[in-house]
C-alpha cells in the first residue's frame, strides 16, 4: 500500500468508499467499550485477591514496632510498609510518608499546601501575581487539571523518546522565577510509555531555577511496571542524584501501589529529602491524624519484601502484555506505509501515544465513540485540553477484553483511515 | 470536708503537708500513662475485628449496583456504604459523599477550598482581607488548629449545657461579614459531653449570617456514641432543620466511623445541601479518582445495616461507661465540697471536661505529667491554646484500663488539692 499522500483524488476517493461500509457494519454493532482511561482489567484485580486474607479477625493487627495499627496515630506510616513501599520506589524508608490511596490526592494537596502556604518558608503560590509549571507534552491529563485549577499558566515543553526538551526545561526554569514546577512522568511516560535517559535525570538534578521553590513533581507511577522480563527501562533515581548534584531539596517524588494491587484501595507515597518532609509534616499533622494503617499492615503483610512485588507484577506482565501487542499488530496491518499515523511501543506502563495527521484527532476520536467506543478525548494530552496540532491520542488497552480490544483497534484504525482520507480530499479542493 | 475557701492559713497549711507525701509516693511508681486523646482502648478495637473477615480472597467485591470495588472510580461513594453512614448520620444518601479515613482530613480540605477558591462562587477567603471563625469555648483543639494554620481570626464564644451562647452567636454572624464559619461539637461535645438543645439547633438553622458564604461547620463525631441505653441525648437534625427554615446551603455536616470501627481505618462522611454537594464536587474531582471503596465495602458487609451498628455502640458504651463513672466516683469522693473544681457528667463522647480554680489548669496538668501521667496540655481546648482563666483541663477517660485509670485519676485529684492549696495559700501572702 502506497502512502495517502501519494495518492490522487480518485485512489484516495477509491480507498474511501469501501471504508464507510465497513464503518456502518461497526455501527450496526452497537458496541458499548471503554478503552479512555489507564484502568486495570478484572484479571489484574484479581491477582491481588489474597490481600483480602492477609489480615483475618484472629490476626495480631501490630506493626513492627508495636503499634496497634487499628488505633490512631503514625503520622508518616508504619516501618514495614515504608521499608516496603521504599524499596518499591527505590528510596530511603526515612525519606517516604505514606499517604492514603491516591498519589494523586498526594499531588493535588502538594499543590494547594504550596498555594496556601508556600514551600519552605517561601511566599505561597496564591500571593504571587503570577505562577507557571512547566508540562511536558504530550502528557497527563489529571496533571494538568491541577495545576489549572490553581490557576497555574502552564507552558508545554516538547517530549523526545528521552525525556522533554531539556534544553528548553534548563532555559526557562533559569529565566523565569514565576516557573514553581514541572510535571514529570519519568518513566513509561503517560502517554507515551518514554522513559527518561540517565543524561536527562542527571540534566533534571542539576536545574539551576530562578524560583528557591521550584520542584520537580517526579510522579513515578509506573516505577515497577514492565511488560517485559527481558526488555526493560531503569532509571536513575531522582533523589539520589539531586543530592549528589547538591540539589537534594529539588524534587518531590509519588507513588502508589494503584495499579499493583487495588486502584483505590492501595497505598500512596511520597518520597523527599528530609527539609521538605519536615516543611510537609508542619502541614500534615494540622490536616489529619494518620492514614490508614490497617491496609498498610495488609499491604506488608501480603507482598512481605519487594521481590514478591515484583513477581506479582510478572503476573500483571503476563495479562496486559498480549493487549500492547495486539494493538501494535493491527496498527501495524491495518496503518503501516499509510503516512497518516504513528505511535509509540513501550516497554512498560499503561499507555500507547497516537499520533495522527495535524487536525484529525478529534474527529477520529468522535468517529469512534459515534462507532461504540470511548478513547481519551482528544486534546486530554494537552494543557487547558488543547493540542495545537489536534494530532495526539491516548490509547489505553489495559481494561478491555482481548476480543473487545481487537474490534475497538480494528474500529480505531478504520476511523483513522477515514477521517485522514477526508481531510486529505477537502485539502484537494481547498 | 469544709471548702478550701473557707480553711485558715493553718488549715491549708496542714491539709497540704500530707498530700506532698502522697504526691512523692506516686513518683517513686514511676507510672507511665497516657489520657492525653480520645483514644479507644484495645478492648474497645477488638470489638471490630470481625470485620477483617467481612472481605475475603472468595468473596465477590461488588457492590451493590455492579460497580467492581477494587478499580478506580466512583467519586462520591458505593450505594451501600451510602445508606449506611445516611442511617448513622441521619441524612439522605444522595446528601452524603464517602470520604477516606479521616474526618478531620475533610475538615481541613473543606476549610482549604474555600480559602483557595471560596464557597459557591464567593470571593475565595485566602483573597480577603480577613476571616473569623466563631469558636465555642472549651472545645476541640484540632479544630482550632486549622483554622489557625489559615490565618482565621477565632472569636471565644461561651458553651453552655445547652449549646454555644445563641445570643453571642447570632449577633456577631448577623454584623460581620468576616465571619465565615463556626466550629460545632453538637452532640456529646468535645469535652464538655453536652448536647446542644433543640432551641439552639433551630436558632442555629435560623442564623441570618452577613456573608454569604458562612457555614456551620457541624462535626458530629459523637452521633451515636452514647454511654447508657436509658438515658441518651437527642440531637435534631440539622440539615433537615437549615431546609425547613429557608436556609438550605448553611450547613457542611462531618461524620465518621473512627470511634465505631477503627480509628485510622474507618470512612469518613460529609453530608450538605445537593448546591453544596455540587460546589464540593467540582473540586474533588481534581483531588482524586475516588476514595477508598473496598473499605466501605468492608464496613458495609460487616454492619449489614443501622441497627447492628447501633448494638455494636452499645458494647463500646459496655466498655468505656465503668471509665466515666469511676472518674466521677473518685471526683466526686476526693474533690467534692472542696469548692477547687467543677466537672461535666456526660452521657456520652470521649470526655469529661475540668474546671479548676482559675489559674491552675497549667500546673495542675504539669504536675500530673510529672507524676508519670500524660493528659491534654492545658489551654488546648482554646483557640491559639490560650485558656484566659487557666482553669479548663480536658480528661480523656476511655485508653487507659481500669486500673490505669484509676491511679490516674487519684494523681490527677491530688495534683487539683496540692496546687489548689498552694494558689490559696500564695493569694494569703500576698
Amino acid at each position: 500500500m502506497k502512502p495517502y499522500s501519494e495518492m490522487t483524488r480518485e485512489e484516495l476517493q477509491e480507498e474511501l468508499l469501501p471504508l464507510r461500509k465497513q464503518y456502518l457494519h461497526f455501527q450496526e454493532m452497537e458496541l458499548q467499550l471503554d478503552m479512555s482511561r489507564g484502568k486495570p482489567c478484572r484479571e489484574q484485580l484479581d491477582l491481588s485477591m489474597g490481600m483480602m486474607d492477609a489480615l483475618y479477625s484472629e490476626a495480631d493487627l501490630s506493626a513492627e514496632d508495636g503499634t496497634d495499627v487499628r488505633n490512631y496515630g503514625v503520622l508518616t506510616g508504619i516501618p514495614e510498609a515504608k521499608v516496603l513501599i521504599g524499596a518499591m520506589m527505590e528510596n530511603n524508608p526515612e525519606n517516604i510518608i505514606i499517604y492514603g490511596n491516591s498519589s494523586l490526592n498526594v499531588m493535588y494537596d502538594t499543590v494547594s499546601r504550596a498555594y496556601t502556604h508556600g514551600i519552605m518558608g517561601n511566599i505561597p503560590w496564591g500571593k504571587l501575581q503570577k505562577t507557571k509549571f512547566l508540562c511536558p507534552v504530550p502528557g497527563y491529563d489529571r496533571h494538568f487539571k491541577i495545576t489549572e485549577y490553581f490557576g497555574i499558566e502552564m507552558i508545554p515543553v516538547p517530549m523526545t523518546p528521552t525525556g522533554p526538551d531539556m534544553d528548553m526545561v534548563e532555559r526557562l526554569v533559569s529565566e523565569d522565577e514565576a516557573i514553581k514546577g514541572i510535571w514529570c512522568v519519568p518513566k513509561y511516560s503517560n502517554p507515551q510509555g518514554y522513559s527518561y535517559s540517565d543524561e536527562t535525570v542527571r540534566r533534571f538534578a542539576r536545574l539551576k531555577p530562578a524560583a528557591r521553590d521550584f520542584r520537580i513533581f517526579w510522579d513515578n507511577a509506573y516505577g515497577i511496571h514492565h511488560l517485559y522480563d527481558d526488555h526493560q527501562d531503569y532509571l536513575i533515581e531522582i533523589l539520589d542524584e539531586c543530592r549528589r548534584a547538591g540539589n537534594p531539596d529539588l524534587v518531590y517524588k509519588f507513588s502508589s501501589t494503584s495499579k499493583v494491587t487495588f486502584p483505590g484501595s492501595g497505598i500512596a507515597a511520597l518520597a523527599t529529602s528530609l527539609n521538605n518532609l519536615q516543611d510537609i509534616m508542619n502541614q500534615l499533622k494540622i490536616q489529619t491524624i494518620g492514614h490508614d494503617k490497617v491496609n498498610q499492615l495488609r499491604h506488608a503483610r501480603f507482598f512481605k519484601d519487594i521481590n514478591a512485588m515484583k513477581e506479582h507484577m510478572r503476573k500483571h506482565a503476563a495479562i496486559i502484555r498480549p493487549k500492547f501487542e495486539l494493538l501494535e499488530e493491527i496498527f501495524e496491518k491495518n496503518l503501516g506505509g499509510l503516512g497518516i499515523g504513528t505511535w509509540t511501543k513501550p516497554r512498560g506502563g499503561y499507555f500507547i501515544s497516537f499520533d495522527t495527521l495535524p487536525g484529525c484527532a478529534k474527529a477520529i476520536v468522535d468517529k469512534v465513540k459515534k462507532g461504540g467506543v470511548v478513547m481519551t478525548t482528544a486534546g486530554a494530552t494537552w494543557p487547558y485540553g488543547k493540542d495545537p496540532q489536534d494530532s495526539n491520542i491516548r490509547v489505553a488497552p489495559t481494561y478491555p477484553p482481548l476480543e473487545d480490544l481487537r474490534t475497538a483497534a480494528e474500529l480505531f484504525t478504520l476511523c483513522v483511515k477515514i477521517i485522514s482520507l477526508e481531510k486529505l480530499l477537502s485539502e484537494m479542493s481547498e
